[in-house]
């Protein structure tokens, strides 16, 4: 059982009419939706709005995959919440980080870059290639999809080279942009994937939900073992 | 169900009775006997003395994840084998070189580099440390483990910098080496992992076993796209 | 000093009077006249129908760097050559595979996959993003630069994930490409760069011979250590 | 010409006549010292206990490489002097941390993990192996050099696994670590290199100053391209 928690900072849902519509439960709810599916997965949810935005020490310590979605409210996020989340990664959980989760304080502090990027917000078709078949978060796709309407995001993305690149995307525009990362950090796992954003039902696209579905198990702790640190005694008779 | 195939040139267990005391349904007998125990591994052996060296296209064709381990008839290893083999790495199946596969043939293919390396025959003890806690082939290890007696391989091991690097080994006489290596390849996932000599039970030693179990389902094929390649049409109808 | 030879199959040149307008002295001549404006590089030339195909052990055995054209002669290479090449790159000659070259025996020998791609011949635009600005084959560059007509090659392209992925391709049908990507094999360091199709004046352009320039100095040996292979004496006295 | 800057908390050899003895004139300035005697580097220095804490802006801005040496205060660098230092990385300043530099604030903001290990002070042995001898890095070195005596580090290292790894380190008591790690991050280039305990004379050994020279040349910035972020309009006129 893989305990996923699905974080939303539950903003746009709440102002804009044209949002709920197309996620009347909220992005959170959504791929909550597509996740619950799973009989593997336990899922839970939680927003900024919520007592300890959401992720108190008893819920953060007891999840195996945070996935986050946040846009224009990342600065409101408090900075224990993202010591927090970036200690928990190096323990051992997953994050994956959608789309304009990118400039959120966690995966920011996580990558140690910039992570700025280009944008466009013109509906935008997107073909996303996979560049390594071979890749678990592969599984069960097409050698490319195409998301019919999104916002552009191009390069230069101001990230560390991917442990592991699976995803590069194209857009009619002129733009590419790697759209598919893989981190190892710590004892924890993390995943950058680029679609998402909220004015279009992306999270409703079957091959979006898979690659989120690949993702939560390919992030979930794999029982390695818990390095110790500091002061150690040297092998004693050696050979 | 991941159908594993174990093969082994089958030459030292046969000559010498040191190596039959140890071994006495040969290496690739013991390592399938550990594997059974695992109901989700249909697991099948066979050697360098089989019709079509072990391997005719039937099965070769069919199997998901081959172990290899040779040593001193690496040279014995029909070119077509070894081209089919590479060939199958390709089209997804996992591939994982044991100790002296180093010098295969086949790994010497699908690495592109010469796999040579130091080695001293003197029974010495390995400390194998575990420096990427979050990958799957560290499941359910210790931070280090030790092997009690082997040969000694030393850097430079002239491979490719793995694409993840899982294990580094230390040896009292003052070496080191990059002891458990992860590689994509095509659809294909490689391990490279170093223990194993043949006059030392080094595998029925649990943590090993337990490595190779892991590399086993880390390997196996993910149902990820299968490419196409050559010429091809543009999109129409750019938005 | 940095000696590097130009290799070209010359095939195209001197059948296409239209390849032969745009090359007139041979793509190989086109590329030796750009970096020969370096004084710091001896550059010299050969083709497939110079006597031991351009590069006789004398040749081979005393250049730093080798840029390798090759199209639609890859099988008239001497198998022979492609192993003294592969050896070479071992001890540390630099390997630059232009264009088609991905297709080269040497090229596929090196990086141990098939090298299969997607193309179209039809003229296109290409957009060349670097994704890693600070990497030194991206100096003096723009972050991005457009080739005006080329041929298209597409994902997936099947080679190991580059050590260093410098550039990434945008082409207008719908295409994305790795068309800059760094290898250290052995002693010795590869970039495989994509433009340069023989129907076009790519090797004209001047971000094009930035490139190949600053990948002829980024491949030129560095005088590492020549490791040492085969049995080995343990270190003595450790403290 | 590059600009150097050797950065040093300049703390233990004020307070210890033994440090002091080995460093008369600190760390920094026998780093400086060595450095110096490279036509093409100028070299400057700056502590702790420098106004600006050594890097004022008009300084930090005009570097192009800075060595970081801390041990017991790093907890008294400014988190301004930190985030002006990561902000200075991502637009390309080479940064080089030394031994306990692993623990500084600037480098675990770079890396983005806790940067944690093992380590005995008991004047130890060190053997480094040149695992990439293709590195510049590695250039004019033998295959492992050895420090006679040493502060042990030992991994589990948390770290991000290098984007090239160029050294390993074996101790006599049973440790390993990867010693030599290089990063590209944002324009920037990151060397961390192991060796450098105050209480020995490490940085007066010849190899020790070699790998320093060589990382700066390598980490120096390679004038690639600026890359712009934000809001950007479609390529127009698409073929």
């Amino acid at each position: 059982m893989i305990r996923v928690f699905v974080w939303n900072e539950f903003h746009s849902e709440k102002k804009y009419e044209a949002v709920r519509e197309i996620y009347p439960n909220g992005i959170h709810g959504a791929i909550a939706d597509f996740l619950k599916v799973d009989e593997k997965l336990e899922v839970l949810t939680g927003t900024l709005h919520d007592p300890a935005q959401g992720l108190p020490d008893d819920v953060l310590n007891t999840i195996d995959v945070l996935i986050w979605w946040g846009h224009s409210r990342h600065h409101e996020v408090d900075d224990d919440l993202v010591a927090r989340t970036q200690k928990r990664v190096h323990e051992g959980m997953g994050f994956i980080a959608l789309h304009s989760g990118h400039f959120s304080k966690v995966f920011k502090r996580l990558m140690g870059t910039s992570c700025d990027l280009k944008w466009r917000e013109a509906g935008e078709k997107e073909r996303i290639w996979v560049v390594d078949p071979s890749h678990p978060i592969a599984a069960g796709l097409p050698e490319y999809f195409e998301i019919e309407q999104t916002e552009m995001y191009g390069e230069r993305f101001d990230i560390p080279a991917p442990d592991t690149l699976v995803f590069v995307s194209w857009f009619p525009g002129g733009e590419v942009f790697r759209s598919g990362c893989c981190y190892h950090r710590g004892r924890g796992k993390i995943f950058y994937f680029r679609p998402g954003h909220e004015t279009f039902p992306i999270f409703h696209q079957p091959e979006v939900q898979r690659v989120i579905s690949n993702a939560v198990r390919w992030a979930a702790p794999v029982n390695g073992p818990a390095p110790t640190f500091g002061n150690v005694k040297p092998l004693e008779n050696i050979q």
